[in-house]
């Protein structure tokens, strides 16, 4: 009974955090990757629940036996999607839902070719400088570079399955529903999820 | 801008004719395909809504000339489903909804590669045995032939790409709503219909 690997990814400013969250609130069959982390935790986080929380022995045993999809460092922290922990949701049926950028989801595809990939666009590319300019904190040049990074990442819209775009909050919150819904629906997913009787009806 | 074209095949008795005309009701971006026919309108029929109504010579002219996806003879009369209409339909970018037998949806395949497949099951094959019994109307012998007729078709579930399981009226509503909602948010279906935002985002 397989699940559905999920991959979403966003420029900076699309609303994948928004989308997500309503999403998850929507759809109580659908659970969020955990990432690994060598960072301590927080208060009220919780090991298996905002990340597998491991310490930097740990991290590069699992990194070096080659469990991680990838894996990176951040002010001095690791961070990993684990091939390993994924496999074993999708495997026992829970639909996981991974947020990536368009490097990742590249990594993420090879491992996972049945994975289905979201792309969430901003209405358009000068509504997305007004977002990122509305913050009102950031430096011209800090902006500048978000949308370079912003346009990097929307190059590779055409490596997802589905393209969201962003315009009013209620429609993209259907379309990611009805995305997720839809490929429960694929027919390798029905069969996995039915054996007998498929296996019945295409018996000869 | 093309729409899609959605192929929806379902034994007797899998209730297909009310989940579309449910899917019809909610989705107005929908349209029914429209066939071909030799027979005399009904009162209150009108050309071009219900059906194409052609006279013999027409439909033997049209059928010649590789006009027709695929054409029967039913009661000495001609039925026939028109590619050069459908190609006409998706081109303009309306989304179109074909019901129609495991035969027939694979000749619209080889013709519109790009159209997504919709199988409706019944719950179950007894259910179906129950549900067609039910009507109370048929001997022994006709039910047994719509059943050995139902298995055949449904033989074919694997080359749709999704299945609808008509357990539950509602949430089968929902799946269909699903599909089509998911379907027009496809990649390639996203690029026609943005065109100039696609292109500024791809350019090198």
């Amino acid at each position: 009974m397989p699940g559905t690997l999920f991959i979403v990814t966003a420029p900076s400013g699309a609303g994948k955090t928004t989308l997500v969250r309503a999403l998850l609130a929507r759809d109580a069959q659908v659970q969020l990757s955990i990432s690994y982390t060598t960072r301590d935790p927080r208060p009220g986080e919780q090991d298996g629940r905002e990340y597998h929380f491991v310490d930097v022995d740990t991290f590069r045993t699992l990194r070096d036996r080659g469990e991680f999809l990838e894996w990176a460092e951040v002010h001095g922290n690791y961070y990993a999607t684990s091939r390993v922990w994924l496999k074993e949701q999708i495997a026992a049926g829970r639909d996981t839902l991974l947020e990536i950028d368009w490097q990742g989801a590249q990594q993420v595809r090879k491992a996972f070719p049945d994975a289905v990939g979201v792309f969430i666009l901003p209405p358009s590319f000068e509504e997305l400088e007004v977002r990122l300019r509305g913050r009102g904190t950031d430096s011209d040049a800090v902006i500048s570079r978000r949308l370079l990074g912003a346009r990097g990442e929307m190059r590779h819209v055409g490596e997802f399955d589905y393209v969201i775009i962003n315009n009013d909050l209620q429609p993209a919150i259907e379309d990611m529903v009805a995305v997720v819904r839809a490929a429960r629906l694929r027919y390798a997913n029905q069969h996995a999820r039915h054996l007998h009787y498929f296996d019945f009806l295409e018996q000869d």
